[in-house]
């Protein structure tokens, strides 16, 4: 239940005019508005509406619903209904990820999820990867434009399948919060991406003001928010997880990682957020792998190994086609707990039936048929080492260590697929707790949904973003060093993962 | 020369972004404009020129010129452009007349009119009078449509005229202001206008929010204020014409009175401000008169008697086919001092030979084969009767004379023609100092001119409609009777009009 979201639909029973109060229609309105309410902002009443006025005024003997929807600055009175429909109050929130649109349809009144749906993001026609789309659209307005009506269109798909699902008409609602990098938010809005990714990395505009959705050409009668973002690289997915784990409230510290193509860091509590990122995500997500796939039907994604035989799992249980993160994640830590592979990551020719040289490189034979080569192991540890030096690196900006982080989030759906102890095992996460190795899915969405349902996160947001420290990794000098140490499984400094030395001991890989 | 109206052009020379200084071009721009315009209300950025900054601002080496539209509480970019064009800077305001739209193109960095345009309003193809209008699109939308969509039209074609006089394109303009009377704005908005004529006089909405002008289908960039109005029959056109003639700035007292299709009398100063309207204008403009016309070419609209003999003059000096309002007052103060007609209006039988029975009933021949019946007299009469009453009441009720009055002002197009001396002579007008006698033109154009040039005129209009007291001259009790008084010729209370007895005296009518 909530009333401080971005949209309101309030009940009025208005007296019927007379010679002694004939107020205008609207002014009736507005002051039964301004009285049941107790609004602080200014009320307008959309041109639209006004049209209405007549003859729903008097067909509902002046009991009516009002729309309204919030600009940022005032309510707009967006749709005048007859009688109580106060029940149907719907918002929409989005994550806009790269890969994948996620859409929700949010019940106003109660604050809870009615549905949710997800599309792959019709930009992939321009390009799989973020920099393929860019310089499809750079310097070309015209390609510009496809790849931001193909965002719309992708919008546009999930507000149907909503209706679909639901039957309500989503076209309706009188707010819509979106979430997504920055890159995401250039595109939604037509503007030039190459800004991003080009020195100085002063970009076209990280925090659009809140506007119609018309304006975006989206079929709906109310406003859209986008979550503003800090730089470049730091978007506002990222701002509105920090709304959604609510690391900024907290007095312990939190560790905030969302390795998707990019890999996005945050560490902070109440009193202080320093954030980064980093080309780390591809190789993780099986991007630069041969045989490397999305988390979809037919992909690898658990492995164990028991006697030197390999025993994989596939989604949906099909002939596997190739493998995804967790799939990989699981492989090498099963390939170097079971002393296949050393901690450099060599597989040891002769360790196991599965291992065997292929055209000149080592390879293990996860699934029938399918290999993951030596080649792919290094591009692959290469990348979790630079994640993990990521959040080396800050501890030791900040002077912390691990000991004093409360909460390890990591985002996304790569987080919430591996697991736990494998990603310890090969030094990607942290040897910490396991209970505060915490994956709390698409927090992009739901921190977007947050929004929808609280205005004042809004302000949070501000306070977030002025708190906010950025780190370029790019600029930092000691990173590659500390990147090689962290390449090592888990890692060249053993002591920082005795949970993983007492497993090799049980094991009697190590004394 | 003006800093202060409803749109504003900037041209920033900003730093070009460097690693040090890399915001986002948005709130470079931003950052620039409070800078330079130390503007207290917030500013946006319409997302259509997000997408422009690029390449916009590279190609202009950071020297662009933003254009700011008010909405009435913030600022938007409306556009920006390369290099300074704060030359190019022009606004829009327009009298929304049931019979004429008016509209001027004006420098709103000169603060000077570069054109003004007018057409017939094309709702006349719905009816020549508002209440036949009103009757065509009551309970039908489709036809309420039809009419909007002509008033809309009628204000595109003057845009599109004032472009072709001027090669300014006026779609560009940041903002327009309109004046007009509630049926007006409520034609303008799409609302039923039926409220207007029917008690309670509750209508739809007297007061409409500053909206974008597309929300009306007018094709201009920027934002469109309505002065709003005070009651179902005065309107913004009145609210309007009191910030033209600043009567409620003045210490002295004013009488503002409008005789167009419908009189509309506001008195008062800065201190107090008493309005009110009544059905006069039809005969006076001719309207229920058998050869009454328009203003226009071919109209009678000055008239002269010597010795019995009528010499009349013609708009256009071409063959006469009718008379309008000056025509008619002027016929009727001829008469009248000529000893043609008595002082009840009764023409006098054989005091000319331009008087004759035509079928049962005197009447005159104005011009030759134009005839003005003693009915269409009498109708005059009492229309002129109900002008003056409404005056007279007024100073009534407010306890003044007409000695306290410093001006009269006599708005609109039948002010501006009908001669002042014949005007008082018929006792359409006080017999007050020819000086005081004011007839300011169209002060509903004027007033959106002002309002379009000085946005704080708009908390003006507020206190305005707050000061003043309307009164329905319908629901007056003695109303009538005072009209029986002011029917007569110039009244029947002599006294009032000393320089008409001088007149009749000097020709030895009354001794």
């Amino acid at each position: 239940m909530t009333a401080d979201g971005w949209s309101k639909k309030v009940y009025l029973e208005l007296l019927t005019p007379t010679q002694e109060d004939n107020r205008s229609d609207s002014q009736r309105i507005l002051e039964g508005l301004k009285e049941k309410e107790q609004l602080e902002e200014e009320i307008h009443i959309r041109p639209s509406v006004l049209k209405k006025l007549y003859p729903i005024c008097e067909q509902s003997e002046w009991k009516v619903t009002a729309t309204l929807g919030f600009d940022g600055t005032r309510w707009e009175i967006l749709a005048l209904e007859s009688g109580d429909t106060t029940q149907e109050h719907y918002g929409l929130c989005a994550d806009l990820g790269s890969t994948t649109i996620a859409m929700e349809l949010v019940n106003m009144k109660e604050g809870t999820v009615v549905a949710q749906e997800s599309v792959f993001n019709p930009q992939i026609a321009f390009g799989e990867d973020i920099l393929t789309r860019i310089f499809y659209e750079k310097d070309q307005e015209e390609k510009r434009e496809e790849i931001r009506k193909a965002t719309i269109q992708g919008l546009i798909a999930l507000m149907e399948k909503l209706k679909e699902k639901t039957g309500v008409d989503t076209k309706k609602c009188a707010a819509m919060v979106i979430a997504g990098n920055t890159t995401m938010i250039h595109f939604l809005f037509g503007m030039d991406a190459f800004c991003i990714f080009q020195t100085p990395y002063a970009v076209h505009s990280l925090k659009p003001d809140v506007c119609r959705g018309t304006d975006l050409d989206l079929p709906i009668d109310g406003f859209v928010y986008c979550y503003p973002g800090k730089a470049n690289y730091l978007g506002g997915d990222i701002i509105s997880g920090i709304i959604a784990t609510e690391i900024a409230d907290q007095e312990k510290i939190s560790v905030f990682l969302d390795i998707g193509t990019n890999g996005e860091l945050v560490i902070g509590n109440r009193d202080f957020l320093i954030a980064g990122a980093g080309a780390a995500g591809p190789a993780l997500e099986g991007g630069v792998v041969k045989t490397g796939m999305r988390a979809e039907s037919g992909a690898v994604d658990q492995i164990v190994i028991e006697e030197g035989m390999i025993h994989s799992h596939t989604i949906g249980e099909t002939e596997p086609k190739g493998i995804c993160g967790s799939g990989i994640v699981d492989l090498l830590a099963q390939l170097f707990l079971n002393g296949c592979m050393d901690l450099r990551g060599k597989l040891i020719a002769g360790s196991s039936k599965a291992i065997s040289d292929q055209g000149g490189e080592l390879a293990v034979e996860y699934a029938r048929g399918l290999f993951f080569y030596q080649n792919d192991i290094d591009e692959f540890l290469k990348t979790k080492a630079a994640a993990a030096t990521m959040v080396e690196y800050m501890m030791q900006t900040i002077g912390m260590t691990m000991k004093e982080v409360e909460k390890f989030y990591v985002c996304g759906a790569f987080g919430t697929h591996i697991s736990k102890e494998a990603g310890v095992t090969i030094g990607l996460y942290p040897d910490i707790d396991r209970e505060k190795l915490i994956s709390p899915g698409n927090t992009s969405l739901l921190g977007a949904q947050k929004m929808l349902l609280e205005r004042k996160n809004r302000q949070k947001v501000e306070q977030i973003l002025e708190k906010m420290e950025y780190i370029q990794f790019g600029a930092v000098e000691d990173f590659l060093h500390l990147m090689v140490a962290a390449a090592a499984i888990p890692h060249t400094d053993y002591q920082r993962y005795p949970s993983v030395v007492k497993e090799l001991k049980r094991r009697g890989r190590i004394e």
